[in-house]
């Protein structure tokens, strides 16, 4: 957290929208638990609200709807190895921070942890569940969110199926009459 | 539709989880419109339901709200300009595939049109509208995909904010022990 600045919530969208790979924490009774998630959408700048599938196989999903709190971490490609194998391992029989080596530090609203090595994080509550029993669909609402400044170009990793991911490449910059490009 | 070849619909998450923009094509009455949009997410595999929020500023929320359907389709970055002006001009008062240069083709299932110059389309119903009202969010079923063979690494348009895009990079490719990362 030292290295996190706050972040402003209206420019949250601008992280989510190109789809990268998120871990989602979440905590409950003293035990925390971490897990990749792509399956998001910005669903309104401000308040930014997010839509997210977690599946109901997922220990995350348990927690999720216990607490009605968690907190998205955006990860760079140095930590890809850790990302794919807390993938592939389920929090209910084994502490993923300790066994993938990722850093849990205290949040300011939520308790679910910030991951120290993600660029930035995302501190959330979920504000609409009825699309939880049919379609596994939360929508979160940021509260608060932290970046880290130093990081100009974050390396995040994209996941395209079977393994394979991409991180950005070339940068693209199309001035818009309008003030932004709103892809609603 | 020439050069594309049908794309089996179970593999359509590696498509959109990655976060490329799309184009959003509808018609009713003989009129045809398209947006870019980038509010999207995957919410189940097979069939493959997306996710997306379609303003209610825009024309085209009142064409797919008609008509419960709509075509995804996926471009490159050589369509990174008319994809922007696309997203600057009302389909209300300009009829954007002749002023913007996109060829529209028919589809098989839907009446919505497949635009010729991007690599993937997605022929969509609209199969859920319980947030429609209340955050303009659609549940769409993928009936049809098509991608043209050709492209082995599409240089898909991901949106961070204000004009700003990026292009995939590096490929890595990370070996899992189950057959695919859910990152459900």
């Amino acid at each position: 957290m030292a290295r996190k600045k706050e972040f402003p919530l209206a420019q949250v969208y601008g992280l989510l929208e190109p789809g990268p790979v998120v871990l989602v924490t979440t905590a409950r009774a003293g035990r925390m638990n971490v897990m990749p998630m792509s399956w998001h959408t910005m669903m309104e700048f401000a308040p930014p609200l997010v839509g997210c599938v977690i599946s109901n196989q997922n220990h995350t999903f348990e927690l999720l709807r216990a607490t009605g709190e968690c907190v998205l971490n955006l990860p760079t490609v140095e930590l890809a190895k850790p990302l794919v194998a807390c993938g592939n391992a389920s929090g209910q029989s084994v502490d993923k921070f300790k066994t993938f080596g990722l850093t849990p530090v205290a949040g300011e609203v939520v308790k679910a942890p910030l991951i120290a090595e993600c660029y930035a994080s995302l501190e959330c509550k979920v504000v609409d569940r009825k699309l939880v029993a049919k379609y596994n669909f939360f929508i979160l609402e940021v509260v608060k969110a932290w970046i880290d400044p130093r990081q100009k170009r974050p390396q995040t990793i994209h996941h395209q199926g079977e393994g394979v991911f991409f991180v950005p490449g070339r940068t693209i910059k199309l001035p818009s009459p309008k003030t932004s490009f709103r892809t609603t």
